[in-house]
């Protein structure tokens, strides 16, 4: 059973509006191991829809269309629909009657407009709208089945869910798709293929993607089986392996990102911390205070762009500042020394970089950071130079930042 | 004339991959006056890629296809596009020479597999790619046109920018398209709406769409004309009359978003700030300090989750964090005045406020925030309640300081 989804909705068109609908149904379809083939954004207009609507249908067994439901011209999924299969509407009672109620409970007058919504296919099931006006439908047909639904997420997720999730379980049988996802920071996906691809390419299942970000490296491990546990003990072996060949690199197997593992090692420890940015300005302390609860080990923050900040808030010396210059090894040191004593908390981080554009030299080019990691042991820096423009500049920092805290908590070798 | 997009690769079909290339494409299209009326993103399978290329083709002038053009046997983009054009794959000797000139300069030995790069549909127009191995081809087919492009946004957008474009616009015609964008911070969209929608509903060119996200509500006119100055003059026009009934509200109306504006004010006028932040944990810096040049007036910042850290770094008095709660107004305004004064700078921001989830009370809930500005004239502080989750609220709250500094560099009314 292979599906397509068709988004309808001349709107989802317009630059700026990314269609949200098709990827969680794409998410959903993929835990039942129903595999997406095509997914298209069409406009509102008659010809375009119902060319793609017999196109999907003559390709996917399933074919789920979100969209032009509603009661104005705009709406012509239902006769776009009705023509691609070659059968006529025909008004449904129970679903006018759903809608006539639903505008008699909110006090307000149903227009004339609205009746058309209750038209369905031949043969089409109803599929009663608690969240809205729109109903959808189904309709099974030999093999086939297609699905309308309606636009509005809050309408379409519970429809979905309740009313069509059940149903694909079954026809799509007992098999299941399970993927978790291994986690690295601070680390190129060359390095990681390299020493993950020896291990997964010699197993079709699960199967492995990887997917790289700035200071991420992201491995997808997909497993099909006939139950869920067969999935995960097929997935657990390949991510033995895959541990095994990176040790103490991969910070998640949950879908946590590296900021909450770092921020729960720190609560779970009840270990504070301060930080000073330089070229961050303040993304590293953002970051960490996403997660709610910071506060039980964010002390405070300092963002010290200017030298004399450095010097009176943390306690920088200003010869220091000359001769080393703002960017440098002794610098990302004493800023994480001096945040950590300044605050009084049991763990101190200094970043100082050039993020650019401008601003970098020779010796001192744009994306190299100093990053200085303090606590009652000492205090160490490392040195990174970092690809890209300013913005992945810093974010990598931060990234890399999040992961020596992480190494360091844990007592790993520092990379 | 209108457009059809499919973009090739079944790693677009995961979750987590959005497809960007579409969202490019149709930007451009836009400026020209070509609409698009279907994006398709389709598997590596030779049978649905050549259907989608054939419903494409029967509904649209302009096809416009990215990826499946590598040398693998994922690869299929070619093998389909012919098939649904019914026409033979030709090696083509002008495409093969340049292939091979692009692995001997690399010094690299090229593969057999990479000869079928070369492989034009019968008829089409070689286009050389100087930034990649695959090389485009476009098709012209009576009124049709069919436009074969690599993947890589990198190969892709100079390809076509430079070989694709200059053809479409005399395609399309004289015609041209312009948009500009009004933005407006902190003010609902529903309020927005019921100003301007008197004005923009009178007029069907140019054409008005609103965008609301968290904080801020863009409007979209896009006019259509014969030339760029009648499609700005009646762009103006309208625009004129909407900053008419929204006066002082809107910040920029080139694409600027608000921290760029308030950076420049800043700049321009050689002031100085200085920002304490609690909730909003650092967000306010790093947003400032995402444009280049944030070290001319950004001196620096504090991140005071604790009470200890508002107290020691930014003097707040302890007697009032117990009496009026680190929520409050005055420690609002405390916070501003104590950043301004401990870094000596011409202004201070201060925020305060419940992010969520948890920490509300029935007097403050969450999404209650205090913002205090200061400068030499006084300090004021404005309060909101913002709907919506932890980062909606934190977003929200800097966006509100980014207006108030504005609205405050601007001699504006505050809101």
């Amino acid at each position: 059973m292979r599906a397509a989804i068709v988004a309808v909705g001349s709107e989802l068109l317009r630059p700026g509006r990314p269609e949200t609908n098709g990827s969680y149904l794409g998410e959903r379809l993929a835990e039942i191991g129903i595999p997406v083939v095509q997914r298209s954004t069409v406009a509102d207009e008659l010809e375009p829809l119902e060319s793609i609507l017999r196109q999907a249908r003559s390709l996917a067994d399933l074919v789920l269309v979100t969209g032009g439901l509603g009661p104005t011209a705009d709406d012509l999924t239902r006769s776009a629909a009705a023509a691609a299969v070659g059968r006529p509407l025909r008004r449904n009672a129970a679903a006018l009657e759903e809608l006539k109620a639903r505008f008699a409970r909110l006090g307000r007058r149903m227009a004339a407009a609205n009746e058309q919504q209750a038209d369905l296919i031949e043969g089409a099931t109803h599929l009663p709208n608690p969240n809205g006006t729109a109903p959808g439908q189904r309709l099974r047909d030999g093999d086939r089945l297609l699905v309308l639904l309606p636009g509005p997420p809050r309408e379409l997720m519970p429809m979905f869910e309740e009313q069509v999730l059940p149903l694909l379980r079954e026809l799509a049988g007992p098999g299941v798709t399970r993927t978790r996802v291994l986690r690295m920071a601070s680390v190129s996906e060359g390095e990681v293929d390299q020493l993950v691809s020896p291990l997964y390419t010699r197993v079709r299942n699960p199967r492995t993607t990887i997917l790289g970000s700035p200071g991420q490296v992201d491995l997808h491990l997909t497993a099909e089986a006939p139950d869920p546990e067969t999935a995960e003990r097929r997935i657990e072996e390949l991510a033995a392996g895959i541990r095994s060949v990176l040790p103490g690199r991969i910070f998640s197997e949950d879908g946590r990102e590296l900021h909450e593992v770092v921020s729960r090692l720190l609560i779970e420890r009840s270990l504070t911390l301060a930080v000073a940015e330089s070229c961050t300005g303040g993304g590293l302390a953002a970051r960490l205070t996403r997660v709610p609860g910071a506060s039980e080990f964010l002390e405070r923050g300092f963002v010290c762009y200017s030298n004399r900040s450095k010097i009176e808030e943390l306690d920088v010396d200003s010869g220091l500042l000359d001769s080393a210059g703002a960017v440098s090894e002794p610098v990302a040191a004493a800023m994480a020394e001096g945040a950590r004593r300044r605050a009084a908390t049991s763990l101190g981080i200094g970043i100082t970089g050039i993020a650019g554009p401008s601003g970098g030299t020779e010796d001192k080019p744009v994306g190299l950071v100093y990053i200085g990691v303090s606590d009652p042991a000492g205090t160490r820096v490392s040195r990174a130079r970092f690809p890209g423009g300013r913005d992945q500049v810093r974010r990598q920092a931060c990234q890399l930042a999040l992961e020596l805290l992480r190494r360091r908590l844990l007592g790993l070798e520092l990379p």
